[in-house]
């Protein structure tokens, strides 16, 4: 119960900085108050409805459950007109290194929730979909953020960050389906996972290879 | 009667005019008589198709109901030898701004249905699905019209045109679900007030705030 | 039998052809590892999921029948490791000239492919959803790999690509649904008659008219 709450709020502390994520992208292209929050929601919930349509839940879970996209909204907007004033979110300073930190926690937290919505699904016994789909949650609203500021997805160019989610969707799939361990010790080991390849990856600027090594 | 033939014929120069709009965006990337044709498409039913997608409508209307489509494609052939060899379109003359004057009925037009198609669905007492949908419907052709010719969606950064048809939206819902009035009275009313709100926005100049201020 | 195998046979191929399409097309940005694998698949099996979903086939037949998708990551690991120390793909040499035939394959087999998912679904009478379903499943990844790595996609600008495709689609439909012919005959005279477009198109540079004429 203590543990559900605390893992429901991380949701909604993951929720907003992913949110964050999109203002800070909306800003670089000057978009406005309604595109900020659009890109805001997208950037936060776009990963979910991504995984829903594949899986063939209608109506995706952003309608259903609307407190995810109903606390993108509010921080989008606060978002919005506080970068419009400062740079505050952009600094290397304390507040960034809490939206990372917040930003990490909600790649493990979404692969977590979509490795699970697949593998207790009617299809629970494909592999292949259940990481998939745990890996196009925790991604996918970067990616959308990106194609719709007209930036190439990020994910795609730096850092350790899908392969994290990966790494996350298969270890909760691991611990659930193979190992019949209970809920909430497989998402803590798992976000704890991912956490720490990230924190280790961000730290030592780990990248994948890449056709030009970049720093 | 009258009011429905009326409605469905406003429908297909709706239709029309966002089909247009492609073939214009088309021009700006000189792609070739398919790719104005598919932009064009994409353009007049590529927010039904998301709409679909979202309320688990498949095959989407327009594939139904292929009018739409049928209306697009020849209107964007037309388009297309038409914008080749002059400039019609493109220059603030009077077809300029009947095409504007067709583009905002669209506005109109497509929130009513799509938030019709969802606040008559199994999931109509969800509010936020049913304006999430009316104004997705609305602003998604652009969004995807954009998308396919590499520009920052349009309805991101000027002007009142999402929140016009999210206004329409809301609108609408009310009007039949809470006050149970009529089909064509609801439509008309919301038509014109998504029209008002587009037509006071362009005529003076409208912006939601940004990070810079634009005119 | 035997023609079945070769059938199978030779869609694996025009998938890891496809795979390589998003290989050369990660190289041209720079992407890492992970985001070529991702765009090496999202060009071979993303045409099919977006005709699963418009279908409403969920999951999508990548999931279901993975061997398209663990062709085509095998192949994009390969083709990142080849590229990033060689120019063997992008040179015009003969490697370059077995891709491209076996690209034209593949446009002529998931024209088929898609055509026939739909042609014998409960929409099976719908020659327009047909026709569409088959047209994006040969140039839906093609699409994808464009979008995410930020050029206009290739399709809507040059070559008779997706009318070939088209073209395919409709004589396989004609041939299946209204003259009742069988299966791998109706196959290979699509296959044939695709590939025979395409290879006229690039050998005499043949292109649908644009608004300004290319080479």
């Amino acid at each position: 119960m203590y543990f559900s709450v605390f893992l429901f709020v991380t949701e909604l502390v993951a929720t907003a900085a992913y949110a964050m994520s999109g203002v800070i992208a909306a800003k670089k292209r000057n978009l406005d108050l309604f595109g900020t929050v659009f890109t805001g929601v997208a950037a936060a919930v776009g990963g979910g409805v991504v995984r829903d349509l594949l899986l063939g839940n209608t109506p995706p879970v952003m309608f259903t459950k609307p407190v995810y996209a109903l606390t993108a909204i509010p921080v989008s907007l606060i978002g919005f007109f506080i970068e419009k004033r400062s740079r505050l979110f952009e600094d290397e300073g304390v507040v960034t290194q809490i939206l990372n930190a917040a930003d990490t926690f909600g790649l493990g937290i979404f692969a977590v929730t979509g490795t699970h919505m697949a593998a207790f699904s009617a299809h629970g016994d494909n592999l292949f979909l259940a990481l998939f789909v745990g890996m196009t949650t925790a991604v996918g609203g970067g990616i959308l953020r990106d194609l719709l500021t007209g930036q190439i997805p990020l994910v795609l160019r730096k850092r350790i960050y899908a392969v994290a989610a990966l790494v996350g969707a298969f270890l909760y799939y691991a611990f659930r389906i193979w190992l019949k361990m209970p809920l909430v010790l497989s998402e803590l080991i798992v976000i704890a996972v991912v956490t720490l390849i990230r924190y280790l990856a961000i730290r030592y600027r780990w990248n994948l290879p890449a056709f030009e090594e970049k720093s």
